[in-house]
């Protein structure tokens, strides 16, 4: 493994003190001049470059959507793949209102493969297994799907992006993260394991039992983090904490998602714990669990706005506020230039 | 005054239906879906135009920045009068960054007109009396910044607009608004007075002693709204509560900004509390007692950012996330357009 860049903390401090001398008291513009301040860090400059967003989805099916886990069915992964790829879906509306490079990627759909433009067929299995009974998947398929996120995120780095937003579809696939975010944390599983897309109390109950039993499955062993993955895991998931470690080896900051986007940066931060560096949080999903997966990351969201779609709906909501940041960072006067009386 | 039209909650229950319909989980999109519904009720169709934002800031100096209530000199507030029109403060910044049609208005800045191009001058006087001794504005001067203020607003009105922000700018502003919101909520005002610009504990504490005493002064007349305002207001703050009125019987949503602007919607929501109806909060600021005021108008904020910076900067920085809840809400397919199965 390459070594992970820090982030500058010269340039972080040369970002402050910018602010500290723009048209404002100190301080004014909130976490609008820390997210300045960041990405000075990560960018190594004092005023940082507008951004240019890239958004990969990722989809996949979960052996474990058999145990009717989600309240929509199975068939709904490989509908929305189609909705994703011809710009129908949320994250495709918002990937445009925002104009980012955006694509979809089958990494496990099952059934029929989507023809449509921007959806890559990169695909793994119909499908993971049924985590209750067996690995979700074998350690070279997990392998497998680390380095197709990873590839992803490099491409889209080659294309210009300085910032990542990994998305993802697929029913089931709350339940294989609130698996992953118990394993990493070891935080109580009925902490951690929410309503996903709509579950009724005792639609969350079963789900819980679910849960439970594949983490009771593995918990004898005491597994590295690719094992963990692999038992417990999605292939999007898996790709996603690819997408994620590439990311910071590349020096490219992401923007996290809600809560199987969490699932993934907890995995990818057990695998590089600088990854994390690398990481910034959008928002806190309505899911439970989410805001204790943030705090074990120590990441605060900027937003919080009781959305609990996936996608990477709620870390593209939050693109033009980072954006603004950045302007004002670049476009408002110090005090000096605008003869401006200071305090 | 002319009747202020009603949201129109059948198309409020209209947009509630596409939203329940549109692929995805219902209720997934959070906030966002309960923004297109409101947008829906107000524009009175089920899918809502883009949104034409009109920004308009104004400035005035307060008579009580005599006895240091703030961390800025007075002369502050015309040196941002002329960053506000020339494009360096952070409004101006944010302006361009949304599109909006943007303007400035001078309604009491003391000392030399600004003659900037987008600056118009509305000038009532060179800053308000002192409200700790005597009325900060007469009756007459308080109708004018009404008036003021409620042309700007058919003025951007006239111009498209279909959003209106009013910011503002005026050293001591945050002693008046402290004033007002103690006036209209009968909370205690050391709820209310925060650190303004930057004060410490000692300036905090002074700036109560302040507030109380001119609270006390006025207390003892069983007031009308206006006269409140007279007693206790700011021209600026006057011609924001104009703004709102005018807004509102216009039928035209206004964002509120942070503590300044709230302090003029609830002095407007006393004048005409149907004008309530056509506020929209858009981020709790960090000023001590906003986050009171906006529950007395129960609003509840999009935004918590810890920024207190005024101008309409936090409501600015709102606008694109309100823009996408309506492009998510006209852009995504309904399960029956995208053939995806419901739940």
């Amino acid at each position: 493994m390459t070594t992970t860049p820090n982030p500058d903390q010269a340039h972080y401090q040369s970002a402050r003190a910018r602010q500290d001398q723009l048209i404002k008291p100190t301080g004014a513009l909130g976490r609008l001049e820390d997210i300045a301040c960041w990405f000075a860090a990560r960018q190594r400059c004092t005023i940082p470059a507008p951004l240019k967003t890239a958004i990969t989805v990722f989809a996949a099916d979960h052996g474990v959507a058999r145990h009717n886990v989600s309240a929509y069915p199975p068939a709904v992964t490989r509908a929305m793949l189609a909705s994703l790829a011809n710009g129908q879906a949320a994250i495709a509306v918002l990937a445009r209102d925002i104009n980012a490079i955006y694509s979809v990627v089958d990494v496990g759909v099952a059934g029929t493969t989507c023809n449509a433009d921007n959806a890559r067929s990169e695909h793994i299995a119909s499908g993971t297994a049924d985590l209750t009974t067996q690995p979700a998947m074998s350690i070279e398929q997990a392998e497998r799907a680390l380095e197709i996120g990873a590839r992803y995120a490099s491409l889209s780095i080659s294309q210009g992006a300085t910032l990542l937003i990994a998305g993802e579809v697929g029913i089931g696939n709350t339940t294989s993260a609130a698996c992953l975010i118990a394993a990493v944390t070891k935080l109580d599983a009925a902490l951690l394991v929410g309503s996903g897309t709509g579950l009724d109390a005792n639609g969350r109950a079963h789900k819980l039992s679910i849960v439970k039993q594949a983490l009771n499955r593995v918990s004898s062993t005491n597994c590295s983090p690719l094992q963990t993955l692999s038992e417990l895991g999605g292939f999007e998931i898996a790709a996603m904490v690819g997408y994620y470690l590439q990311a910071a080896q590349s020096g490219i900051p992401v923007l996290l998602d809600g809560y199987i986007s969490t699932a993934a940066a907890l995995v990818a931060q057990q695998m590089n714990p600088a990854s994390r560096d690398w990481m910034l949080a959008s928002h806190q999903s309505a899911e439970l669990g989410h805001a204790l997966a943030l705090e074990y990351l120590q990441l605060k969201p900027l937003l919080n706005l009781n959305m609990r779609l996936g996608e990477g709906s709620g870390a593209a909501i939050a693109v033009p506020l980072i954006q603004a940041a950045l302007r004002l960072h670049r476009g408002m006067a110090t005090f000096a230039e605008a003869g401006v009386p200071n305090a």
